[in-house]
């Protein structure tokens, strides 16, 4: 197909497109002419996962390209393209670097309790204590029995999100529904925890729910 | 105390607590003298409220005032307080409007499936249909399985809010902690599903979490 084809069907503007070519994201087509060429469905595919890691997952431009590369080279297991790809994924929460010791702490000793694997340091685990101290010093501390149910609910979410991602097999397609899922996700789950918690709150105390 | 105090014990600059004054959500304090006037705990309490649901809720002023009257009430129990607040809490999603009948219907097959009460038109409904919405336009459509299997986990997540908020027991701390609990609680679940990936990423791989 031609370049204009290829941007109608991917949603892409051209000089996106052209953006993409020059930065390596996206390999050049087939020459047919002196300002021609030709992309194949590869392209297409290519570009929509770009598209998906750049406008979904907000990556900088050098994430998706070390992930690209990462696809690209052979031998690569999708395991670990798949794990490479959800560490590279930005925490939906803003840094401040506002956090105490105490907050490193609880998230420590959060992870050994449920054995879960959490470096210090890593952006997430840096995100998971700004979240901590952000209640602690809205006045609502989160104690250790209700930090922990929220996490098991989230084991649950993300064992969820990881069979959805286990049901494709292409490995372009896999990176590209990851962060699909991923990112949207944040708002899906944040949505039905809404509805959730009306219809909760309606069935606690005996009424009809009231939602607004 | 004196204004000054009351600012400084809340955090909130004296022209806000005028302006709560002046738009009655905040009652007048004990007059002392001409320009002075005294306030108590009462007021402080009062307060930390009003700024729970305006700064961490982002409710508009009109529907903070209804709240406080609900509040004020006498006879209004609390859960129905409760459901209140928790329907003036916006969806945290942005209504673009363009949703499909499909859309709407898969909500209330879900809502039919799950036994919830969701009335059609309402802003968490459409909030839930615009979602659904944007993962079947981004070529990721999810699957009746995939989203009974999300509102089952945000079940879960909504009984932990309800228990949280039902060991408080003071009307103006029960709404701003639901108030708190809620909104952050949306970004607390995000940041621990990114956490709760990595680290199934890694057990199901048989790695250890390559955690960014």
């Amino acid at each position: 197909m031609r370049m204009a084809e290829l941007s109608e069907r991917s949603g892409t503007p051209v000089p996106t497109i052209k953006y993409y070519l020059r930065e390596g994201l996206l390999p050049r087509g087939e020459r047919t002419g002196r300002n021609q060429a030709r992309y194949s469905e590869e392209h297409l595919r290519r570009l929509r996962l770009v598209r998906a890691l750049t406008d979904v997952g907000g990556l900088p431009i050098a994430a998706v390209r070390e992930i690209l590369s990462r696809v690209d080279s052979p031998g690569t297991s999708t395991h670990r393209l798949l794990g490479h790809t959800l560490a590279s994924l930005p925490p939906p929460v803003k840094e401040s670097g506002d956090v105490d010791e105490e907050d490193v702490k609880r998230v420590q000793d959060m992870a050994g309790r449920l054995g879960w694997h959490v470096y210090p340091g890593t952006r997430k685990a840096i995100a998971l204590a700004e979240v901590v101290a952000t209640y602690r010093r809205a006045g609502h501390p989160l104690s250790d029995t209700v930090l922990d149910r929220y996490a098991a609910v989230a084991e649950h979410t993300a064992r969820v999100d990881l069979d959805v991602i286990a049901g494709i097999s292409e490995t372009d397609e896999i990176l590209e529904s990851t962060v699909v899922h991923i990112v949207l996700g944040d708002t899906l789950m944040a949505v039905l925890r809404r509805l959730a918690q009306t219809n909760e709150s309606a069935r606690r105390s005996g009424a009809v729910a009231d939602d607004g």
